[in-house]
């Protein structure tokens, strides 16, 4: 199983594609960041995450995709960029027919740690210790995007249906 | 002139196109929702919203888009909704290369009717009476995005850039 995992933002937005073999390791395919210059106009960067995420997804073949789900909001302007780059993923995904499943935050530190208020560099380390890999992946939004992914691969391998986002 | 007016909802998304001469009456194209039914799953909503908008814009031709701005929100669930279903009208703006522009409720009703506390009732009637229509528009979600569309018409004839979305 192939898991695109996206962490949604306006001025970036961090992906990662894992391959999940049945027997064997959780292997890295991609990861990177979708990141427009500043005062980019906020729908020409709506388009280039559309326009990126079209292309990640019929390069890498994902089986669906994992997103973090956003519950709160700390900032109401950066709460509202981060919606309407969500509302971005949801379409991809729905154009591609790919099922998506949404984890919270503290959902995803708490199956990549262990505690519910990890910090970053604990998860960047906990994510490279997932995939083996010699370095952290950086910048901190690709990590956050394959977090997402490696946590719904733990979660599937229960059958995981009660993330799929559905209304 | 054409403008497109959207009033973004992930349940019913409101649109209206008008055309506004140089010299006479504005016209009304075409108004009506984009509307799924209960329990759609939402990222299926937002790729109806973003089919219908590219067919509307095709056939319809407008040159820019005029939406509600969003800058406060009632409801936590409901905001993030409006939210990404907004998302994806600026994504459609930016495909089709349409600037947006936003206006926020009380500049809508300040402009439509005098009064930026004016009730739907009053929205509709005014929205009527500036068509020159016989009957209101129905639902309220059209007549909204058709009042959207009419209180740009009002402020770019003054040369409005202010309104445009930018970051």
């Amino acid at each position: 199983m192939r898991i695109l995992g996206v962490d949604p933002g306006t001025g970036i937005c961090g992906f990662g594609v894992i391959s999940v073999p049945k027997k064997g390791p959780t292997i890295l395919l991609d990861s990177g960041v979708i990141a427009t210059p500043p005062h980019t106009p906020l729908p020409e960067r709506l388009l280039d995450i559309f326009n990126s995420l079209n292309d990640i997804i019929r390069e890498d073949k994902p089986d669906c995709i994992s997103i973090e789900k956003l519950f709160f909001m700390q900032n109401i302007t950066t709460g509202i960029s981060v919606a309407e780059a969500r509302g971005v993923v949801l379409l991809v995904a729905a154009k591609h027919d790919l099922p998506i499943f949404e984890y919270s935050p503290n959902e995803i530190k708490k199956a990549m740690t262990g505690y519910g208020h990890a910090d970053k560099k604990q998860m960047q380390e906990m994510v490279r210790l997932h995939l083996k890999l010699d370095d952290i992946i950086k910048p901190d939004d690709a990590s956050d995007a394959v977090a997402a992914a490696i946590v719904h691969s733990m979660f599937s391998r229960n059958g995981d249906i009660e993330h799929e986002t559905r209304y």
